[in-house]
């Protein structure tokens, strides 16, 4: 028997779990506030490592899933957004010297692209594309059966590719890519935006809106707020084309708070597709579908990285 | 000993040649035009090949470098364009009755971006994108030390990623794609357009233009003819940027007979390069260059392909 751990590391909340050999079932699961009085996250996120690790000791491997870029050749996180003083940490390295066994560490939307192909929607599937539509846009690639990494752990930021030349201003300091129109924060300042400008909506004007409250509008008839979404999936879909073209994939899963609004967001993507596509042959074998791992795709992805390990 | 063959298939020109085994000159090299009264192209293109057939009967295998999408994993050509009548041609499997030997196809660009990994300026590097600017725009793309091919080998189509929404019409039907914007075509249109709004050059106006034509005047100094390469190195360089996001490579060579034109073109790229990366990172081991292979990508990518068969 050999125990893994899996770690997911977000801005808000840090979260691990410790899984039996050949099981999805964890033996242990905990959670925690990322930032909180008087400890670092890092502080938080040993002492919630520690709080699982099991007493007689046979961990094989940690996996850990943490947000922006990462090395995961080098373990090293390069910049975390939304936490602050984590830029080039080498919290592999750190964490293999405080437990004594090996951690591997992935970028949290490569690790639930991961975790789908391994356990989840993509399973069976040689080449894959994850999207997860959420406060931004994060993404993943399965190449022949393994992740897309590049010579430097950074590839797949498919959420910063432009589709509108000098739009709207991304989370990144640049303009009009993917996130900025498409993200759950897009959506959500979109609908802002219109309501500002007088469009009439079952949503208040003149408040800071969620992308949450947008889909629970759209889901009761509401047309601006399907608008937003349908929008948003257009924009998914010119990406998505683009990314048809580049990696010829069996299967497109859309994850995420934002794919929770079902065909509201994702009929739009596949008209987009159907229409942009330079080939019908890129829908040949195409599955579209959104994922079903949901909020445990970082975690799982976490796990199938921790026992990717060799022994 | 074991002898191969390569072929280039082009609209014009079809290409062979026979090598030896670990050797990069052929020890016979032929070629004829595609096209031409009472015989088909399929027709020209068997003639081509049995001339370069050795007597003695020890070729390995075939590799044909051909235009268009193609299924690499079933021989067939989907379209070819310029060949009319190519349409779902299983020219693998024709080709492989007809000589009693293994053929291997793969699309044109992508065995052009194999042949310089193989064999040219990206030779060591694991992870690299090549971008052949001509007529069109075709790209290959190597993920750890393999062609990019997808679930039917329809991946790396690069040239028909979307840079400028509701943009010019591309060849392929769609509109805004990079190969609409930023290849020999539309670098030679754009400026008959510009001329015909009065824009002083020194190219003559009302009359067709070939990219040939504006670099070599862009060479002499005309400033119209520069700004046509540095806006087709800008646009270029916003869909490098993409590409960097989604591949991570080491190594971007640029091909095709628009990159002769050196910096008037590169340096607009690299400037937009820098601009445009999220990380720093991104450039931090990038290597931009020109084709060190040249016209003989195709032709020794499809010696790479007939080489990469297995005994």
């Amino acid at each position: 028997m050999t125990t893994h751990l899996a770690v997911d590391v977000g801005g808000t909340q840090l979260r691990a779990a410790c899984y039996p050999s050949d099981s999805l079932t964890p033996s242990k699961i905990n959670k925690v506030s990322t930032q909180f009085a008087n400890s670092s996250p890092l502080e938080r996120l040993v002492a919630l490592i520690s709080s699982l690790f099991p007493e007689d000791d046979r961990v094989s491997a940690i996996g850990v899933a943490a947000p922006g870029p990462v090395n995961p050749y080098q373990g090293i996180i390069y910049t975390a957004p939304n936490i602050p003083g984590w830029e080039n940490l080498p919290l592999g390295p750190y964490l293999e010297e405080t437990f004594g066994v090996p951690v591997l560490l992935g970028n949290d939307a490569n690790l639930a692209a991961l975790g789908e192909w391994r356990f989840g929607a993509g399973q069976g599937h040689h080449h894959l594309i994850y999207v997860t539509v959420s406060t931004g846009i994060g993404t993943g690639v399965i190449v022949e059966d393994r992740l897309l990494l590049g010579v430097n752990g950074l590839a797949a930021e498919l959420g910063h590719v432009t589709v509108m030349l000098d739009g709207p201003l991304c989370g990144c300091g640049q303009r009009g890519h993917l996130e900025a129109v498409a993200s759950g924060t897009a959506i959500a300042h979109w609908v802002e935006q219109e309501l500002a400008e007088g469009i009439p909506s079952t949503l208040p004007g003149h408040q800071k809106l969620t992308a949450r409250e947008v889909a629970q509008a759209a889901k009761q008839g509401d047309k601006l707020a399907i608008a937003a979404l349908a929008r948003a999936g257009t924009f998914l879909g010119h990406a998505l084309a683009d990314f048809l073209h580049a990696f010829n994939p069996s299967i497109i899963i859309v994850g995420g708070g934002v794919s929770r609004s079902g065909d509201l967001l994702m009929k739009p993507i596949h008209d987009c597709l159907k229409e942009r596509v330079i080939s019908p042959h890129y829908l040949d074998d195409l599955i579209l579908t959104t994922s079903s791992l949901r909020d445990e795709a970082g975690l799982l992805g976490a796990l199938a990285l921790a026992r990717s390990l060799k022994a």
